[in-house]
């Protein structure tokens, strides 16, 4: 049996605390023995990445600790739990079940009278089918043109995963000869936003994909009915260009508004669902089924060594422990997440969304108030433009920021210049090396404005190149990385009660039921 | 005569402290008094803007307190020196200028042995010229064909700044007849970034912006190369395709690879360089002389209000200092910035580096460590995007965030539909509102996990439309917090040590004049 336990009730906790000031980067980073460090403190993921921390604040003591909190609270007999189909989110009362859309884990889980691994794969494959026809010239517009452009009208983790995702491939899709239709994303009611995506797509020969588990989520819908009149504003049928994605009991899955309906169910989180059919229908149109199923099948090996028990062969549990290290006994507010690849652009905005939107809570998973920090603030930007932009605070700034890298040895598009003998590529990886060794082992200077005080622990997750594989990989670790730290603080990782109040509160405003401040506030809007 | 205090010898951080708690925000904000306090708690920003703080953690008293505090760090004269062109960035021994180049708040200021007034004047004028000669059809290709496309090349404050201003504009310019050449930006050093770039333009018709006020930005040039090498491959001469914007001293000054050279000098800080020829080479480009020129005159007209001595007629130093008491005296860390407009996408991205790069800051003006906290961490999306992302940690979470929200009444391209009775653009507004009063006042609720805490902090800016006179007021806006709440701390908001360590080590890297850890991480990339 697995007990829940409180964070601040736990005896590792204080093992925590005493090797605290243990590590200093500048000493264990000196000299040769820093650079066996350097090799040793690595960690293999799936499809060739590695998980390194040399530049962590730990050794092997820190470790010792980290490893016993990580028997304290049982996180892999619940990650085993949560794969085997128990009822994890317990406010919500449901199962947790991204990862059987890429891999089956455990035993059968079996709910709403059928076998759950089944009716994911049975939906991909149904994708993977409507996009071959598509692709194929089988499934066309009005007049029996092939659709050119994808666009996916979803918010939140409707959107979020999905285009950093395209992002992350669409150059390597060009360059491989993968790129079977062009994807574009609307999200923000914001009217210029659809309006803005729409003048860019030739729409007779656009496809939408509309993305939504409930089927009632304001803006996804105010944004159809947009697209609906845009479509139609050009003698368009607009149940000739739209899909949906949604659950099986939304009022959008009996609509013959769509060519297609494709399903989810409410055991896949928005955060998590990129590896459902909300990732599938638009990754599948832009890449192909082949490619869609690669991200699966790195994500599926990172998950399986996320079971393992020895620390230095589970990157995903080990990154959480060190997180929770990082946040609760060295009290760090923030990680930012910088990778030294532009296709990664917007994977920071991923993971902000799929760490803060778990974590960020201050009740356990029982509904009592916690008596210390959760999840981190998270933010990033590519290097090296982040070099050129807030590294300052990083490095000389008053508070210490984790920072997590991400590199990778080869571009995606191979195609480079030498200047001053070396490519643009190794400029690219010379500076994360660089920008580690100067977080972390700081330079003394007489002038303390040209003082770098060090001590900023790193991590770096680096690989080959970024492929649909490794992409799945990076995709897996995070989700699992948030899983981890939500069981060691006793969190429910699932839910997200706080984008309720909002919600309600906007529905009065425009329904002109407010008084008061609230009104005060409508009234500068003129609403 | 000024004095230069650290801040933990102030005498009005003890008022300050006297007064911390106040203010409940779900007191003062409670039935007609607190909608008397969201019409009240409002300040006048240039073109029409408004700075509304009644839910910040501010009365009368704090008020009282804030205003001592902005006598006794005499920050309004301290503004004065810098507008009236003494040396205030100290460490690196120069002037302050960037305000001068929208507008002439002082006494002449004579450097360099001319009117610094006059020399930016110049400078803008060329570039107008140009850009109407570029839209003429006068500066053509090699077959005399018109430019139809514009690229910059630079980064961080090359880029941060103009980019977020495109992006800004270019659905108003579409919209309003205003746009006279696409824009595009190439920054990272990642090959790919270029590659992607170059291959969505046509480069026969396109020309290069290239930026960099040293002319020795290692990114910058190795993307030159770039450029230069593809605009060969497809048998066109590079020096017909560029123009450069750079300090008169540069290496790129005198050089025969443009068409024509625009200047700054040491005066304007990267971050500060939007209102240069750093932004007026692509923003001209794209939107014409005339459009670049309201983005600096409500960026000047917003500079007048940040001279004014009364704290309710000056809402640049109004937000500085409420800034510097929720993060010294309230202790909350980051600040997020929440723009109800995709237009203002890459906003945050900008105020980011604004901020953290300006303010990351662990030495106060003379080069002593401080004891006590400076700028926050910044980070940013739009609404409402961002509510169903990380706003379950602005709400939820166990660290307390301010939030700084901006929006306007009206959508850019006036496109829009009625759903269930309001536009988009309503539906927009009633969130950001919605979302202050949830953020402030919370919610009581039996189970805990529906339960909000309230008193989170939000400020709002709000107007008409985002047009280039609002964007250069809130450019501006943000401009002068920044720098007030740098006087405040006593540190050099102008100066940005904390970027060379990084610079250095990734140069030794690329000579393989490494050993132990540096090299080891090296080899982990093969470089």
């Amino acid at each position: 049996m697995v007990e829940w336990k409180n964070f601040d009730e736990l005896k590792s906790v204080k093992a925590l605390e005493e090797v605290k000031d243990e590590v200093s980067l500048k000493e264990v980073l000196a000299g040769e023995a820093g650079a066996e460090r350097v090799k040793k403190y690595t960690v293999p993921m799936a499809e060739g990445l590695h998980y390194n921390y040399a530049a962590k604040l730990v050794d092997d003591k820190v470790m010792a600790a980290l490893k016993q909190l990580a028997d304290e609270t049982q996180v892999l007999d619940k990650f085993a739990l949560l794969y085997n189909g128990e009822v994890v989110n317990t406010g919500e009362n449901r199962r947790v079940l991204h990862h059987l859309c890429r891999g089956q884990l455990g035993k059968d889980v079996i709910a709403d009278g059928e076998n759950k691994r089944d009716f994911y794969v049975e939906q991909q494959k149904r994708i993977a089918d409507f996009a071959n026809d598509v692709h194929a010239g089988k499934i066309v517009n009005e007049k029996g043109e092939k659709f050119t452009t994808a666009v996916q009208i979803g918010i939140g983790g409707s959107d979020l995963g999905p285009r950093a995702l395209y992002i992350a491939l669409e150059n390597w899709a060009k360059h491989t000869g993968n790129l079977k239709m062009q994807a574009k994303f609307i999200s923000n009611v914001d009217p210029d936003d659809a309006s803005a995506v729409l003048a860019s797509c030739d729409l007779a020969h656009t496809l939408f994909v509309l993305v939504s588990k409930s089927g009632t989520t304001l803006e996804t819908l105010t944004n159809e009915a947009f697209v609906m009149d845009a479509l139609k504003k050009e003698g368009l049928d607009p149940s000739k260009h739209m899909i949906t994605c949604t659950s099986e009991t939304s009022p959008l899955a009996k609509s013959n508004d769509f060519i297609a309906a494709f399903f989810m169910d409410d055991y896949i989180g928005g955060r998590y669902s990129s590896s459902s059919v909300v990732g599938a229908g638009i990754l599948s149109l832009a890449f192909g089924p082949e490619v869609y199923a690669d991200i699966l099948e790195g994500a599926a090996e990172e998950d399986k060594l996320a079971r393992n028990t020895d620390l230095e062969k589970n990157p995903d549990l080990l990154d959480a422990l060190i997180g929770v290290y990082e946040r609760n006994i060295k009290g760090y507010e923030a990680t930012a997440v910088l990778p030294y690849s532009q296709a990664l652009a917007r994977f920071p905005a991923h993971l902000q969304q799929l760490d803060m939107e778990s974590n960020g809570k201050s009740v356990n998973r029982f509904g009592q108030p916690v008596n210390y920090v959760t999840g981190p603030i998270i933010f990033g930007e590519p290097g090296t433009n982040g070099q050129h932009s807030f590294y300052q605070l990083l490095h000389q700034g008053t508070n210490i920021v984790p920072l997590q890298f991400i590199g990778f040895r080869n571009s995606q598009l191979e195609n480079d210049v030498v200047i001053e003998d070396s490519t643009s590529q190794k400029k690219l990886n010379a500076n994360v090396v660089a920008q580690i060794m100067a977080f972390a082992c700081g330079k003394e200077d007489e002038n303390p404005n040209k003082a770098f005080a060090g001590e900023r622990p790193c991590s770096l997750i680096y690989g080959d190149q970024l492929t649909p594989g490794t992409l799945g990989a990076l995709l897996a670790h995070f989700e699992n990385k948030v899983m981890f730290q939500g069981f060691v603080w006793n969190i429910n990782s699932f839910d997200q009660e706080g984008v309720q109040l909002g919600k309600k509160l906007a529905k009065k405003v425009l329904a002109h039921n407010t008084d008061s401040a609230l009104k005060a506030y409508a009234d500068l809007f003129e609403i």
